[in-house]
Parts: structure tokens; sequence; C-alpha cells
């Protein structure tokens, strides 16, 4: 058994991440951290896991963590990460990060959005852990910068259209709806129930750090620059999250050939769903689980194509992505762990 | 006081007008007819109406509703109002109907997407209720046609703008979601409680009715052929509306041109609340109310211009409208009854 | 028009006073005060309020308030409001205040369960705002300590029975649900979204605080002691609470007499509503208004009767009841600023 | 792998208990039927099942289910079930049926509240499938009737107690809350979104069917008549119950005596999680889950006992309870493809 720890386990994220891992055949969970609730059992934050998991929330030391696990998963607020990232990497541990902090290329353009960043020389080292598209990278891979939500939500259909050029790049508009526990569990008013609760708001319009995330990865894989306009909006649910793409198609594009580029580049892909013609994703269609669900509507007459996606912004917008991140540097199964059976509400 | 009667009152905008004009201090509540509780009080249907209103529904028919109202407001189902507007405009009743029968000028349009139309003499007589837009031409009107909920929160920050000529009217996406009350009160599984809690969607991609409708009044106010891309989506919650609309300026506009055109535009309208710079609507903020709230980002690094409005899709995208026409029509003030305090929550 | 003040005003029950305020005929509203927005407009607050409400939120300081305000309405937590309350009424300010301060006749039992009292003089002088119960009293009341949202709620229904000897007073359970607003404004993971969504829990189970409430308020009006079993629940909702009374009635009463009883009780009261038999209250439809709907079952062969009461736990249950009780203290028709029309959704 | 087939699969019990199979490691999921979606693919109904049940649904006959399945669930509305369980039981099928047909042993009790009984014979035969209760029967029956939602959350935690006599049975009060999935998936005005949304409200007080279910088991074990006083509510979420039950204890009974029966009672039992001192459930922490988490308060002063339970309706109340039957039936280990983690949220 593979001994793993969560760095920040009672955060929202960390938390989805003991509950996977918890059901997980090949790892064995043997250290939460939490600064929040240290000395604290992790089944009294969260009284659904009395009786599955039994371990204290403890303080994170780099020694101790070192000494209890192989596989570290962060799941921190921005910042924090890159202040032990390199003793871990330095000793050997394999780390998936949550944050933003490893996920650029670009330095400045993190520095850009985030503040300084004080372990650069791993920016080159880290694989960016969009499970499907960089998944031979992740294989060999030692420290991931795992995919914010959105841009999971985004790039997963965007990426392989870009490939082929069927989309005019300039044209992009992405217009992403979350549900509320995409803010995490720290108190604000924004997540206040009576301030959700029956209440639908854009936020961060056009400012919101996932933008220039998903901006460099399509540029990259464009091989040229590409902005894109992305609004995000705050859903009264707990979990799951839609976004819907706005591109104009380069003109010989039809119906058949955006659904068929998207089921080749994704048929050894068990967590993406193409759906057929005419059908579209519901987020509760994903809800607890690793799915990416997609749905295509061509306009040919205002030759607009719109693309609609759906994932669970805890699962495959964080924890899942990162366990399947896991699954691919272990070697195991990608799916290993993920497929709990879909909930039908 | 005018008497009023209200065709079709159980559906959620035929109640949302019942409880506009219970409390409206110059007219009388005369006559509510339902088909599908013909012989019941009001009350019984509605209970939080105990003590408020205290008629029995009624069958319809155009000799006995004359002989009791004035002012007809019709909430049915597209296709039945215009079967009976004919001759209640023949008797000189004031008519508002809150179908789509009287919002098309062009009858093959309509055609296209209801139904044969077998009353288009009426569509030259009759005035699209847009309040803030046609208020001239409200006055004078003896049949409305009610605007959708999705075009109002659409066409109330895009007229002033288009009329201005600051917008590449190729561009235009409108993302809307709407709160579930839009889809009424007749029962489906897309509305079953379990369906749509915890669940986002989007649903008749590029294929909504309100589209035309939006294109039709666009075009006749630009003065050349209008066509954008519409994608509707349903929020788990009972009432609002939330539009975001996305569009390349053209280029010499900036933010002050944009906001001074829609705060001078709207400047004698006291329902239409432009928000100041950096700050976004909320549903929650115009809920129970006949406000529609517009925010405004202008991403001039990607030249785009993003527009948020917030409406409460029973009011000002149904019944207080509704109401609102009434008022103009009737000379009275045009906020008459439309009024009460929001809500803080 | 009566000049009157809001202490407090931006925690909810504060902002719903404002609210109903800003419609009221006889009064103006003169100065609001917010320790935590002190110097910003109100409508930031609440953006809903933009264009109804143009005042700023300012330091409560007595010689400034009692400049500008004749009645004031305090909604600050308990033990604030007691330490301005004595210079406010020897200043012939009327007051209302929402908190557990002015409720208790008995100054050891506020003690028991809050903390020291600093101004016994005027429990004497308080009158306990349950308006449909002390409306004499409070007709000549110069200081209110208007009632705990579940008090009223279970108060209602059990008084007139209770006057008439008609329930066992030994086994009386009241099982309360309440919308999450009645938990306040301030952060607490416990109105989180995330962990009220899709969440039901009890809560102070036979601990509440406004359990001693209702004990002192039922004993005085038995003439003997009673001690209810009371249980507190959260409902995954913003507004609205609804009480389950379970009580033996004593043994010659049959439904007409219970049913008699409320109504008789009750005749002049406009926002009491007494349900027919086999018809029983909706929290949705009394959403908003200052309604109290009550609903009756006797179950003859268990010898048990069960009363259903539904308020809303910000108007009723606290803001609502406030303005009624000022209405009284000024002279003013009972329901003036209370009878917005009740929504159907 | 044994055979299993579901008579009913697309109601919302059915899907649940298709979602548990699909991931159990002993059986084969060989056949659905559908009233309703004959003829139409199980993931064309819940398309979350895309991927991962394969089955389309078909039209039941007995002969064609027999030569598919070994084990029958079925989760038709009652009165269905009788009319097809004696020829599967013939045929030496082992059944689970989740309607009330075969929850009573008194079929006068049956029938008072339903119908007719056409299978009075089989009633012997019948276990009731309270897995903690009747474990034993349990592992040798050929048909169960598998048990409300309601009486599971109310019987688990009484059960125990009533044996050891510590209660007044004459002054049982059970408070149930439901989410609303309970009501399945036929369409409803009462489970249509927005009369449920921001609603909460009690229904069939004191006349509801599982009231006598409760009774008649609570009466075997008392060993003498036992009627409680039962009142459900309908919760604006999807999922999960609680349960609050009021009752005198008798005399000399402490926390700890109470305490100790629940947790030596259920010792044994994987899916019973009895809460510690001062701490109580809440739905969210068994949502999807097959556990029953019991909270006690004893209210010495009151002399009053207060129980809170909290299941999953579909799961422990439904689809779970009947997987965890048929592992019973089938000499499984009891938990098999019942474990996956809890979520968090």
């Amino acid at each position: 058994m593979i001994r793993v720890g969560v760095i920040g386990a009672t955060g929202y994220s960390g938390a989805e991440i003991v509950r996977i891992l918890s059901d997980h055949p090949s790892v064995e969970l043997t250290i939460l951290t939490s600064r929040q609730y240290t000395g604290i059992r992790f089944d009294e934050v969260y009284p659904s896991m009395t009786g599955v998991v039994d371990l204290v929330c403890e303080e994170f030391s780099t020694e101790y963590f070192c000494e209890r696990a192989d596989v570290a998963f962060i799941a921190l607020p921005h910042k924090l990460p890159m202040e032990i990232v390199p003793e871990l990497v330095h000793r050997q541990k394999k780390v998936i990060d949550l944050s933003a902090d490893f996920r650029f290329k670009d330095a400045s353009k993190y520095e850009a959005f985030y503040q300084t960043h004080t372990a650069k020389d791993l920016l080159e080292t880290a694989v960016y852990g969009l499970c499907e598209i960089y998944s031979e990278k992740i294989k060999n891979a030692v420290l991931i910068g795992n995919p914010g939500c959105y841009p999971t939500s985004a790039l997963l259909p965007l990426v392989p259209l870009l490939k082929r050029e069927f989309l005019d790049v300039e044209t992009i508009v992405v217009d992403s709806k979350s549900g509320v526990s995409g803010a995490g569990r720290t108190l604000a008013l924004t997540t206040h129930f009576c301030e959700v609760n029956e209440s639908f708001r854009a936020y961060k319009i056009a400012e919101h750090r996932h933008n220039p995330e998903m901006d460099e990865v399509l540029s990259l894989q464009a091989g040229k620059p590409v902005s894109i306009t992305f609004v995000p909006h705050l859903v009264p649910m707990s979990r799951g999250m839609l976004t819907t793409i706005y591109v104009k198609p380069l003109k010989t594009v039809g119906f058949e050939d955006i659904y068929n580029c998207l089921t080749s580049f994704y048929s050894g892909c068990p967590f993406i769903r193409i759906c057929p013609e005419g059908r579209f994703p519901n987020t509760l269609h994903v809800r607890g689980t690793n799915y990416c669900d997609i749905g295509i509507k061509l306009d040919a007459a205002r030759n607009r194509l719109i693309i609609v996606s759906a994932i669970d912004n805890l699962v495959k917008g964080a924890a899942g992505q990162a366990v399947q991140n896991m699954n691919l540097m272990l070697g195991l199964e990608e799916t290993t762990g993920l497929l709990n059976a879909p909930f039908p509400l």
C-alpha cells in the first residue's frame, strides 16, 4: 500500500480527497494536516466520516510528514504550497498541488495575478495536471499543478478543437456557472446561506485568476497568443459547474466534424462523455463523479459554435482529477478509486 | 376605480398580477378566470391570499367578462389569446396580453416559431410593451403584447447602446439564467423538485422562441437585420433572471460613454438602476420588485463589452411590466402599485 | 410624520424593519445606526434598497439619536440594548427592543440564560410585545420587549387554548423548524451555504433560550408553572418558521371547541388566520407577510391535539411584529404598513 | 455472479437500487423493467448512468423475468407487487419488495389503510426487512417487505429502548422531516419546484400510512398495543430524513442507560452510529450512505427523552436497506456494495 498524506485536509477540496482516498484500494491514508483543526479528529470536523476515517488532524512539519507519507496532496490556499513543495520534492515525494502555485509555465503571469513566486525553478519541473491532455507527461511527473475547476471545464472541450484549428480563437467567450463549494469553507458574506440562496450573480467579470491560466494553456496549444473572455457566476447549489462556450468556427466545419474530433480525441478516456446531437449536460448528472460531460450545438445560420460542459467542481474540478493524477504518476489504472456509481439525483 | 379582470389568473404570471393589483390603489379586481380551477376560490388555489382576495375563479366568456371589467390581463399560453383578443378589442376593452401572440410585427416570424396566426390584422394595432422603450406608443395603445422575460432582460441594456451605434451587432451573445417559475405552474419532469434542485443546465440552445422576438426588436431599432446568439439556462431558485451579454464595442467607446449613454437614456425611468463602475447586479436585489438592474464591464484589452442585467422574471419579466403598461395606458403614474419596498433577502 | 430610527439597521432584522418602514405612510426614517458599516450608505450594504432608502449608516450616540428620532427600534444582540435603553426611555423616546433584554418579567430567569441584567428596574415598565395577546398594555407602553420568533409561533396558538383550560400543560411538546435568516447575518460555519444546503438538523435541543421565554408567558397565562419541551430545527431556506405542537387535550374537548376558541379569540385580529378543518399552514403562504397561520388536528383516537403554525420569522417573528407594536403604541391602525400583498410563490 | 433484476427501475427508489447494484461486486444486473420507459435505455432516463449501466428498460413479464434473474427487487407502487410476487416466490426467486404490500403481519391493518390484500397467505412467509432488528429471520427469508423510510428512522432508535422497557409507550410522539425524493418521481403540484422551494409544511398529520406500520412493529416488540402520534413534514431538499422522537422515560433511567442500551444493542451493526453525548445527527452527514445516525438528549428536569435520528430516505430508508436485505438473504457480508465513502458535503 502506498502511503499518502493530505496537507490541508479540512477544507472542501482536502476533505473530498480524503473521501476518495478512503475508498481507494491501492493507497493508505497515513496523515492529515490542518492548520485550523490541529489535534482534532477528522470525523469531528466531518461527522459523515465517523467509522470511515480514524485519523486526527495534525500540524504540518516537513520532517514528520515525509516520514509518514510517500505521496502528498496539498489543498492549501496559494502561496503556502510554494513554501513547502521544494523540500517535499527534494525528498523525492510525489506532490499533487491543488493551488495555482505550480500551474503556470511563465512565472511572470503567475506573479501578475497572484504574488511573487518563490520557487520558480520548479515551474519547469511541474506538470499541468489536466489528465486527458497531458497524460504522458503526468506519468513521469514528480510535481503536479492540479488545474483550476473553471479551466478544467473549459479546456477539456476546447483543446481538441483548437488543435484541429476548428476555432477562431479571437472569438472565444467562456460563461461559467459554479456551485458554492468552489468558494471553499472559509467564512465570507458571499457564501453566507441567505446571501446565496435564491440569488444568482456574476463575479470577477473578466478579472478572474483562472483567465490567465486558461489563456496560457490555450496559447501553448494553439502556438500563438490566445486571450479569452471569461465570466464566472455563482449558482445556489453546493456542487457542480456548467460552462457555456461561444466561439466562431472556421468556415468549413460541420457538426459531425466537431463531434468526431472530440470523440476520437477522447476515445480512450473513460471520464469524458460526449453527448449525442441534441443532448446537453446537466450538473446533476455528474454530481459526485469524476466525469466531464460535453454537449455541442452548431448554429450554422449564425456561424456560432456553442459548447456546454459539466463537471463536479470538487471532483473533476479538484480532488477527483488530483487522484487521477496520482494514479497516472503511480502507474495505476487511471480510474482506480474514481468509479463510484453516479447518483440518479 | 377602474375595473380589471385577469384571464388565466391561477398560473404563476396570473397570480402575480393578482398580487400586484390587490395592492393597487386605482383599480379594482372584479373577475378572475381559470380553466383548471373554475368554481374554486382563488385563495384556495393560493392560500397566501386568504383574507386578501375574495374572488372565485370563473370560466371565461367574452360577454360576461366584458360586463365585469374594463381592462383585461391575459395570462394564458400562446394561441389562446389570439382567439379572444379581437372581440375584447372590438368591445373597447384595454388588453394586456402576456403571451407571444401580439409581440411580433411580422406575422411570418411568429408563425415560424409558434403556429398560424389567426388575428394578424391586430398586429399593427398592438404595441410591444417594453415600457421604457415604447412608452409613448403604450400610452395610446389599446392592445399590448407584453414582452417575454428574456427579451426584457436583454433589450433594456442593449437598445440604448444600439441606437447610439456603440455595438458591433454581429457579435452579440446573450447568455441568460432564469429561476424556475419562468417555466410556469404546469407539471413537467423538468420542473420536478428533485430534477431541478442541485442542478444547472442549458436548454433550447440557440432555439428558444425568445430569440426571434429579440431579433425583431433589435433589427427594428438598428434599422438593419440583427440576429443574436441566445442560450437560456435554468437556475435552482424560484424567482430571478440574470442575463450576461457579450458584444464587441465599436472602437472609440470607453466605459464612461457606455455608462452615460445608459444613465441618460433611462434618466426618467424609476425602474432602471444602472450600477456604478465595479458593481454588478444580483437577482436577489430585485426579487419581488419591478426593477431592472444593469452593470457594465468594458474589457478594453480584449475589446469586449460585458453587460449584466437582473430582473425578477415574474415582475419586470411578466406581471410587473404588464401592470406598468396598464398604468401608462390609463394615464396613471407609471409606478403606481409597483413600488413595494424590496426585501433585504 | 413621526421620526423613527433603527439602531442596528444592517442585521437581517434591522434591514427588515427598514424595508417595512420605508413603505410606512405615517413615519419617516431619520436615522440608521450600524456598528459594522458606520459611514457607509445603507443601499451599499443592501443594494436592493438603491433608490428607496437614501440614508448613510451612522455610529450610535444617545444624544445624536435622540435629536433625530422619537421612536427607536433596537435590533442589536442582547446585552447591548440594556446599556442604552434606560437613557432612551428617560428622554421619553418610545422604544421597541428586538433582543431578549426586556422580554422577561423575572430577572433571575433572564440571568440564568443570558447574563447579569443591568436595567432590572425597567422590566416592570417593559411590555412583552406579543401584539394579539397584550394589545391593551402595548397601547400604553413606552418600552416593548419584542418576542422571539419561536415564542411568537408557539404562544399565539397556545395562549387562547390555555386560558380556556383546554390543555394538559404537562404534555406540551413544541417542535419548531426555522429558516436560516433566524441565525442572523453574522458569519458562522453553521450558516455557511454548503453546510446548510441539503441539510436538516436539530440544535440546542431542550436548551434553547426561547424555552424559558415561552415558559414564563405560559406560566403567567396559566396561573401556574408551565415548562414545555422545545426543540428547534434548521431548514435549508431563507425565511419561514413552522411550529408543530403536540399536547393532550383535557377530555371533553372536540375539534369545534378548539376551532371556535381560536377564531373567537382572534376575531378582531387581521394577522391571525385560522385554517378550516383539514387544511394546514405552509411557510410559503406567509413568506414576506405579518400573518400567523394556524391549523388544527384533533386525533381523538390517541387523545392528542396537534397544532401547526406558520410565520415568516423575520416579519411576524421579528420586524413585522415590532412595527405592529409601534403602530399600537402610536395609536395608528395596527396594520399600517404591514399589508403588502403576499406573493404566490 | 448472482443475477439480479429490478422491477420498476426508473422511479427514484428503483434507480437508487440500480446505482448500488452497479457497484456491487457479487451480483450482476441482468434486467430492468419499467412501465413508463419500456424500450428506452436506462441511461437515457438517467443520463448520469451513461457508460455505467448498459441495459434497456423492458416490460415486465413473469416468464421472461424469471429466466433472467434469481433475485427480484420490486420498486412499484403498492398493490402492483402483490399481483406478481406469488408467482416469483413460487418459482423460488428471492424477492425484496419495497412497497407496503408485504410489511404487515395483520392483513386487516393493511386493508384498513391500503386496499384488499390479494396474497394474504404470503404475509406469514414475508419478513419485515428492518435489517438490524430482524437479521436472523432475514437470512432465511425468501420474501422481504422492505420497511418504509419513516418507520426505519423511528424504529431503529425506539425498538432497543422499548425492549428494555425504558419507555412510557403511551407518550411517544414522532415528528419526522423528509427530503422531497421520498415523494417519488411521479409529477404532482406538491413536488413542483416552486411549490416546495422556500417552503416547509406538515402533511397527512396523524393520518400517514406509515403510522400503522410503526404501530404494528412496536406492538409486537412491546407485547402490547402501542399507538404513536406521527406527523411527517416536507423539507426543501432532495435527500435526507430527520426524525425527532419525544417520549417520557420510565423513572429510573439516566443518559448512560439509554446510551449503553443503544450501543450494546447495535454493537455489531456497522450502519448504526450512536452519537456521543451532546452531539446530534444531521441529514447531510448520512447523505448518499446507508447509515442511520442517532443522537440522544435526556431532559431530566422535564422527564422527557428526545431522540433524533437521521437517514438518507433513498438509501437506508429504501434502496440501501433493500440491498442490505439481499446481502443477508444471500449469505454475503451485510455491508457488501454499501460502504461507499460519505461525501463531506
